[in-house]
């Protein structure tokens, strides 16, 4: 049986799936942007990282309104601050995102990423994008086997990002050093972005079941 | 008068003083092993970070705890949620810490620093320690004036973040692209460290007053 509680709290992750959805659609444009040295869809990208943010007060006053009219106690209270440390994880997820638009937009009209690399990190944006669609899954379904597909997907990106940086290191790099400092930090973006997913997932499960997946 | 939510709410604080304070010494740590390629110094900060990250389960149990037996309403249930998202800054910072003792201690014996960039990055670490000081300070004083001088700090690591920048894209760059790779993210996890400690000054304020120092 449903309580209040639980119907409140599946209200809450409905919020969260819609800021990561967001944070989806953010991240796709701003890889393409990036690919496709593309200032409209930098702009575009860097208006749906506002709108993230403009949606985390909503999740935040939701949650506290949870604690507040339900008073929740023991497993149920760790649930909701978990959903709280959420909105944390999905606001981050967009100011990186954020961060990759940007670079586009300050390189623009030149690509910020050498032709060499492009596949890589259309490969990483590619990953993120999916990580970012399966934890609005996780946030939904609640179900570990879901959060669980975030890990391998965290391996592909794990995978790319040291072909990335091994491109970077070669003795042939023609890049020069402006465009590995733009690429190592576009780098570090993707895979924190990365890392927040699969924190979504991890602390959705826990939210949803009052179990951690690692334990 | 003091009530008991009051006292409560101080005792987190002072907990979450200590967690700042630890990651003052391992950024002040982690940058000696970083400017002297010392080995044993970057262990060392790789441990205090570790401690840290233990001492958030306490503080979180200390939140939770507040929540479940003072069931808080409207602005101070506000304020122990605030408490809970420190926690999540703290964490970071020393991730950051972490991030930067690895650095010195992937490259041992090699310095990861050019010498030519040294005192810049010397002034960074010196400022996220200065900054990680005042956080602290903060902690317990709750006073929106000394969380004010976080934001002239910060202006401090933003300038030397863009002097390290200019240098690395310098045409007399003689550090390779290996150095420079190391040293965009090292200037990354400096800026970000700082980030979160202005962060904190800002909750902080919030969590003592009920009102935010930007508004």
């Amino acid at each position: 049986m449903r309580t209040r509680f639980h119907e409140n709290l599946d209200q809450l992750a409905d919020r969260l799936q819609a800021m990561c959805l967001c944070n989806r659609d953010a991240i796709a444009t701003a890889t393409s942007a990036l690919l496709g040295a593309d200032l409209e869809l930098s702009e575009r990208a860097i208006d749906t990282c506002h709108e993230i943010d403009a949606m985390r007060e909503d999740c935040e006053h939701t949650a506290v309104s949870l604690l507040a009219l339900e008073a929740p106690v023991a497993g149920e209270l760790r649930r909701v601050v978990t959903a709280i440390q959420l909105v944390g994880d999905l606001v981050r997820m967009a100011a990186l995102a954020e961060h990759i638009a940007n670079v586009a937009r300050r390189r623009h009209p030149e690509h910020a990423v050498p032709e060499t690399v492009r596949p890589i990190v259309a490969g990483m944006g590619a990953a993120a994008t999916d990580m970012a669609t399966s934890a609005a899954e996780v946030l939904v379904s609640g179900d570990p086997h879901d959060a669980a597909q975030l890990d391998g997907q965290d391996d592909t990106m794990d995978h790319l990002h040291q072909q990335l940086l091994a491109a970077i290191l070669a003795g042939d790099w023609t890049g020069g050093t402006a465009a590995a400092v733009d690429v190592t930090l576009l780098g570090r973006y993707y895979e924190r972005f990365a890392d927040h997913a699969v924190e979504v997932g991890r602390r959705t499960v826990f939210m949803a079941t009052g179990h951690s997946p690692d334990h």
